[in-house]
């Protein structure tokens, strides 16, 4: 179902150094599948992250806020499938505190140098007797080449792994960067989404580096959306080895920062992008830019208002050109002052709506022509401004609901 | 599909006096249909209306609300369905312009006196020229027992006609008060709903009027949601005959008024309702009621939010109790500083979450057992103050995908 989502080659996710992963299978919540991953991040590292913006966040992204906070530097990474141990109050808490003691006891860290991460049901007790029984297995696979058997770990009603990797040369340095997602649905990232891990062997400084997590993920995890719903659990990390050896690269200055943070947005992007095109019940991929606005923000909310309108995704499902329902979206976003004589709307190649209202030149069939397509361009123009954002989304289809009223069944 | 609406008897629509209706097919976008109703109001009547939030509002809504904000007072009304004349530019605002000197011409009044109505789809021209050969036919029918058969004329993909009756005693004298409205998709209405209209015999005030129909919109059908799609066209007019011969009711501090706007809004909530349970695909109809709130605002937001996700309104669908989904659409109502520890949830009469997490007496059996219901009531208690608000809407079904990606076919 996922639209041209390419799966990589195991071989092609290039290992970070300093950087090993571990999995098993822990019957977290269900049997006979990979549901539990083991991350060890060699001393020296740095660790950034963003988590959700949902009040309700789960146990583990209100630990994990916890110990990012502060020195000794984080040394490992935890990652259930099945239950998401969020709505889950204190015991929640304990339990992923829990998880924590049993990977550092494991790895001979302190706790607080351990961020666990959990996606699956909400409001179900996370079984940690599982995941402590399930550790000890996930530490003896840790292999660096391990990659693509993480990205299957860490999936819910993904239908294919999410995975990554590229190198980028930094005066004369080549640096690697590999990541791995997950998605589906309960997608529209709030700061991050559930879930991304992103590693590379560069040296960057720990303040810099939480500029760059944000930076790339205010490009990528925070510019798709599938269902406008955004999840109690998203979190997107990124880990800096240093075993590339380079200058460790301090501040946002600097010409080697900028090269950095935009192959890590490269990387963010690709894996964002990988979510929407496994989107639950996806059939579409749009992109959705929009341009003229006086500040990217409320670009950003008109792609998101059209982003979100099941009018506009159940017309793509169709691929109907039932244009105007984009046109609404765009009044619905809630811009004061919007001046609906300014706005032009183009699909593809095609140009729809001009000043407001439908172009002369435009002709039902050439709508039609774009609107079969699995990757659609949708270009609206605000006419009030230089601003700009792109957002990234798939369409509503019966397989969405289907996947959803059957989700836990 | 509809749940548990019920149509009344045409009989039992009490006819307004200073108020006529007149019915046909003008073949506005199909055949064989009723899609033109010409509502005629006496002399002397005060109408006030409050319309869609959308900034790409209709042409009928611009010239609505230009018609609505002077002297003379308003003679008639004309709806048609089938084409929403919104994304239209120019030609729309002259199309609608038109219709209203079409209908001033036959019933001898100004066209600055008349308020055209459009609902059906978006961004295609409004065949201005079929609306003025069917409303001379409108005029002849014209009759003050035909609400049933003006319900009927406004629907587009609603299943069933929503029209309710109802009177008020006030200082001994009987009020009568009589309202229809259209519904189904797109239909999150900020301001008003497409398409409500009620009439009351009784002598309201013009400025008092204003106040009263912002009053019921607030409290039916801006509390409604199908979809989170606010429409093009959305308008809610409220008719004040006057031929009741009460004291003029001014002001909004007498008792008249208090008793008046109560009835009034009994008819806008049972006219929001009916859209709810005539929503595409509906079939469940969902009460969600939020107390704790430190303002009513926010108590809509964490109403709304949870309306609006679909993965709370697909497990609705599913009647499966995959609550936390509720508690993750609580926690993403962008509420600053909610304290999910304080938060309870309740399903019909069971207790689901206490504190934020599951509740110790809670079973999956109790959960189940509310959701094979067809009326569900959701109870989100926050825990931070006095304040309360309730959101009506549907579950979310795989034939809202399907009449949302068949329509216009």
């Amino acid at each position: 179902m996922a639209v041209n989502l390419v799966v990589p080659e195991a071989s092609a996710l290039r290992p970070i150094a300093g950087v090993r992963l571990g999995i098993t299978e822990a019957h977290v919540r269900k049997p006979n599948r990979k549901d539990l991953l083991l991350v060890e991040i060699a001393e020296g590292a740095s660790v950034a992250g963003v988590f959700t913006m949902n009040q309700f966040c789960a146990a583990p992204v209100q630990v994990c806020r916890k110990h990012l906070g502060h020195e000794p530097a984080i040394r490992a990474i935890v990652v259930n499938t099945g239950v998401a141990n969020a709505g889950t109050g204190e015991p929640g808490l304990a339990a992923a505190n829990e998880t924590c003691a049993v990977a550092a006891a494991l790895l001979g860290c302190r706790p607080d140098q351990v961020l666990p991460f959990s996606t699956g049901v909400i409001m179900e007790p996370l079984p940690v007797e599982r995941i402590e029984a399930g550790l000890p297995h996930c530490k003896a696979s840790l292999k660096a080449d391990n990659w693509l058997d993480a990205a299957h770990a860490i999936m819910t009603t993904d239908t294919l792994p999410k995975a990554v990797s590229r190198q980028v040369n930094i005066d004369g340095r080549m640096l690697t960067i590999t990541g791995i997602s997950k998605g589906a649905g309960m997608i529209q990232p709030n700061m991050a989404t559930m879930l991304g891990f992103i590693a590379t062997d560069a040296a960057v400084a720990q303040d810099t580096l939480q500029d760059m997590v944000r930076f790339a993920a205010d490009r990528s995890f925070n510019v798709v959306t599938i269902d406008g719903d955004t999840s109690t659990n998203d979190s997107f990390v990124l880990i800096a080895t240093g075993k590339a050896g380079n200058p460790v690269i301090r501040g946002e200055g600097t010409a080697e920062y900028a090269l950095l943070a935009e192959a890590v947005t490269d990387v963010a992007r690709q894996l964002a992008q990988a979510i929407v095109r496994d989107g639950e019940g996806a059939t579409k991929f749009i992109t959705i830019k929009v341009d003229g606005g006086e500040t990217r923000e409320e670009c950003l909310r008109v792609g998101k208002s059209i982003a979100h309108s099941p009018l506009v995704k159940t017309a793509f499902f169709a691929s109907d050109p039932n244009l105007g329902r984009i046109l609404a979206a765009v009044g619905n976003s809630g811009l004061e002052d919007l001046d609906q004589a300014k706005i032009d709307l183009r699909l593809g190649d095609v140009l729809v709506a001009q000043n407001g209202a439908r172009a002369a030149s435009y002709s039902e069939e050439q709508g039609k022509r774009v609107m079969k397509e699995a990757e659609i361009l949708v270009q609206v123009s605000l006419g009030r401004g230089v601003e700009c954002a792109t957002v990234w989304t798939c369409d509503l289809s019966y397989d969405y609901v289907k996947i959803n009223a059957d989700y836990r069944s």
